[in-house]
């Protein structure tokens, strides 16, 4: 099968989620790195690209660059990499997508709701395919829960728990010159929402995802705990969803102790469901009135869905890497069949869901703002 | 060592709670049950007392006459465990406080805050010891935890995260004739409060008690979930605390799969502390920058608070009877040093403790009745 | 109900096990603690007694004495709780059924195994009650599982993984004044067992318990790691099973950080079990081809046996004591039937029970001299 | 950096662990997988050639053809990796060290020990690189116990608790043409060793390789329980080491509920440490009068050997491919050092590691023969 052609932009030596996207694209053997433009610094760019055995002709010192050369190579990318800090999502995205070329796109979608609509509105014209990484989405558990859900073994969903919690901003290591905190914390880079940004808009799409259920509105209380701090590192969510269900999101970086603590827990009125990231492999699921069942990855009960995304038989654990290739290969997916005019179906984020994440980032900020108060999303 | 003469209010045949106070009271030897009102059924109070092995003289048809002919006797009882429902808590109190006898008495503490606060004058003017049965605080890892954060092991708390989930509430099984549901359910007797009085108010109490913080207001968003019912069987709590201190609260009765979930886990800027109330005996603690530590019951690590609490060596577990049995020994001592006018320093949660429940249940309405807004505990 | 008069014999001031039969006794309100010979100290004797209200006259210095004397009174005790050093078993056994006194004896029963089957010989003559603590088998899941084995649920057992392992003795804790490790590893107090006899014939007997199978054979390795001691702290034993099931068990009083680590795991042709003493309301339930279910005491999934056993609703952690105390009340239910000339179903330990757990300690001990061969425990 | 060329000899449709081998040597992009001898069915082999992106004129259809064939190349494989089943390893891997090319093979390393010294001899010879996929000691946290075993953290290894059970062989699903069970249960192509072999073998290396211990003898019962197999299906092992410590092993592939549960729990006389394959991040370490430290991969407390074997932060799940990819990246290591004449530190199983393993199995098999009975290693 022939391999997509795939490049980058952001993800050079220091940075810590471009070598994410790049083992995820690799793990099934349907990408293939042939361009990037890996660092605002030239020399960086360059060193990285080598690194990387991308030709020297196609490290490029900025994305306008290669976006627009990559068009008009015979054998150009078919797709690109998004994975800079959050303010530079939209301007490369716009980029890519004005020369043809698929995007798939770190998250939060951008720091303005405005740019996620404009850019939303230019991914509709063009046609092309657009993924927003909310990795989670990818793992087999999170997809089995999805399943049963759509089963109705659930019944009517009526409680979702959520929580997201690390705390390796528990204290000013922005200060210090750690750079992944430096440009997280900062609105220039990071946008309007600190923790909310970079993980809770996680959570708040994984609810969605999993449960099929729209969120309607959310009242947030909002906290900057570290001294000096601008943007939140801990907020405190009540949600409400269309079908009545309601909802609680805990999301904190200073919470000591919890390394990246994502989990959900789902309440029907017949059964429930608990998953965390952090045990990827295990659902819990307690039909009412009956005992728990830990439905393991690829393990009896597996649904279709999980299988799918399943490389292993249970027992042989996968991790976040795993999860984070079904992503890709599901939007390997994608592009093949956009090659041959064809339709799939597909799980992956697309532009609608990174809108709804910056969405969700903008109403908790004014709810906070405005005394904790409920916000519709409706927009 | 002499025994206390001990009496008891409600927890004939078919009562749950009654039979929990028994045994915690036998445990350690240090009461003995001589007396009871313990139906409002003349026939099942009879059948209940002798099967206890109280005398037929002192099995009584109300807790007036109980109160008063004990008060008379040369060794009429010392004190009195009142277990009814919610509602005959005040009146209950009452009587016995005016014959000058000991007082124990279940949670919430009334169905009304102006009858808590009457309680609140009389137990105070009367010197007795007034003992409400928050029983939670006697498990010696939520010792072990007040007393590491008193120690400052925590540093600055600045998150409380908050959950009591159970599912037995999930349909409507007060139409059912399940009595406890009926009661339970009902503002006759339960007062206000549904989930949030019959377990919120632990969860509120539980991190006053481990923290020593104050809550300075909360916002509420609550639910009845099950057709008909008319108290909340769900509720989405945000708190704040005096020294600044957020908190989330979540309490369900109608979370499939959940069987007495209580848990807190709390959060400084020096490390992190977790329980679970399903899993008593181990407490994990995580200092920042560090491993998580498990500390397990009467093991290494264990303050003096949680052993003196504690009654077998680690590895062989404590349960529920043993948490509650804590309340009822420590609660003899205070009766003991009071017959010496003697003072002795407690953990036993009173008649302030009792009154600040109440409140958290009052404001919960209210703050939901409003449209979920922040409502302050200062009153 | 008239409660049972019980003594007591050892369980004095500084004892472990015999505050634990007091708590086990009293939870249930079925025995009244009225003599006993607390301690081989007439000093301790006394000051216990009195700690424990027991009147002057029934505190004695000698068991033989107490044995007659109580005999001779009017309202003398109906059974006796032997909680000494092994070594004083049989002595004191004996003594008490000479004069018609039922027994509960802590275990291992005897020190040698002629002993044991001399006091098989008298307890049968005398038609008395004699219970051996192996308290384990208390356990509301302990006796789940057995149900559930016994209903097939399993299929044929294929396979017994046992290990019962603690670290208290990792250090020679015995020459620094340790009083319960100064006895448990002294050949005169202990017997010929170290770890075995103190813990492995608890896992030994539980076993045979929950499978209703019988070890035909074993073939053990013994270790005594810390220097200086004569008896073993680690041992490795394999065993047969009558009906071709095969067994490990694994033995330890040096295995640094367990705390009492007693678990037990069961595979049968159709299915798995798994139980840890150390959290001991959950029982893993594995059927072939089907997820993993967790059933919870008193939950869904709940056998007679176990909810017989049990009482609190699940989600209330029962713990050591109330296990241990199921074997009080059972045996209380034995000592009434007698009276009445009738009989009861009982899962009590009893003679037997204990004769086999004195066989497996002086098996393991043949075998380990004779190089780990096979033994038969048939005699 | 230059990727290694590989060759694989099976691992064609339908195969299992030869996948598993193409994602481990993908992640890190040390290797490009261009020529095959994949199946030896020349359809399936040139298939799945195909689907693999190898050229036509390098998939083979017998591994000596391609030996010779690849070496006469210009830009010829430096590496095969052999994923056939056992039978094959020895042939396979002869035929590529004539042709001097490095070989990566699965394990056991051959069916007969005598083959197996053969392969040892020809190997030094040949100076070559020989990796055997021992994969669960790539896992980080198997190498954070090394490194503090290493370090005297927990004193003199007394002993070594280990479990490899499964279940997916408790029915005779060989007969249903389920392939992988076919011929692991046939000594025909799997050996002497059925559970001992497939998966013994593994949880053998990993005390070794953890611990630095050599084993000096072995006492083994073996069983087929399921009717009409030759091979052992659960295996009873007991272990001594040179050190004076000792071993159980259990191996089981009849576990009802087992899926993949090998673990190790190691116990030295200042602490202990136990490690589960099904939950690999983590590390539970018991220093002897502490609280259990959790050791997380990446986190705090994680030492050189750990962090060089990890690829993300901690709280991101890695499993079961990552653990396989170290090695395959500490092979690639081995390799270009051999390619500048250099030397490099490995902690990759190499040729004698594959020896000891076959020699574990002829010594199990030949204890059981003898009615359990202890056997020397040395050889």
């Amino acid at each position: 099968m022939q391999r997509i052609r795939l490049g980058m932009v952001g993800g050079g030596k220091g940075a810590f989620i471009g070598e994410v996207h790049r083992m995820a694209a690799r793990l099934d053997n349907r990408y293939e790195l042939v361009a990037g433009s890996l660092s605002s610094s030239p020399k960086i760019a360059a060193a990285s690209a080598a690194e990387l055995n991308i030709a020297k002709s196609r490290s490029y010192n900025s994305f306008e660059t290669m976006a627009k050369k990559e068009r008009s190579l015979k054998e150009g990318i078919d797709a690109v990499a998004i994975v800079t800090p959050n303010h530079l999502h939209a301007p490369a995205a716009k980029a890519f997508l004005k020369e043809g070329i698929h995007v798939i796109c770190d998250k939060p979608l951008t720091t303005e709701l405005s740019d996620a609509e404009e850019l939303k509105t230019l991914a509709k014209e063009s046609g092309l395919v657009f993924a927003v990484t909310y990795n989670y989405s990818g793992y087999p558990m999170v997809r089995q829960a999805k399943q049963m859900i759509a089963n109705g073994e659930l019944g009517n969903v009526r409680v979702i728990q959520l929580e997201y919690a690390q705390d390796w901003l528990a204290e000013d290591i922005e200060k210090t010159g750690q750079k992944q905190a430096a440009w997280r914390t900062n609105p220039k880079y990071a946008g309007k929402g600190g923790a909310i940004g970079d993980i809770g808009s996680h959570a708040f799409h994984l609810a969605e995802f999993m449960t099929g259920l729209e969120t309607s509105a959310l009242l947030a209380d909002l906290d900057s705990f570290v001294t000096g701090r601008t943007l939140d590192d801990n907020a405190s969510i009540l949600l409400r969803y269309k079908n009545g269900a309601k909802g609680m999101l805990w999301v904190s970086q200073v919470a000591s102790g919890k390394e990246n603590g994502l989990q959900i827990k789902i309440y029907g009125d017949k059964a429930g469901l608990e998953w965390s990231q952090e045990d990827p492999n295990y659902l819990r699921y307690t039909p009412l009135g009956d005992s728990m069942k830990i439905i393991t990855r690829a393990g009896a009960g597996a649904e279709q869905l999980s299988n799918d995304a399943s490389r292993l038989p249970s027992g042989h654990p996968e991790g976040f890497i795993e999860g984070f290739a079904n992503i890709y290969r599901d939007t390997a997916d994608l592009i093949n069949a956009h090659k041959n005019d064809g339709q799939v179906d597909s799980l992956v984020p697309g532009i609608e869901d990174g809108c709804r994440g910056v969405l969700f980032i903008e109403k908790a900020v004014a709810s906070n703002q405005s005394g904790s108060i409920w916000l519709s999303l409706d927009h």
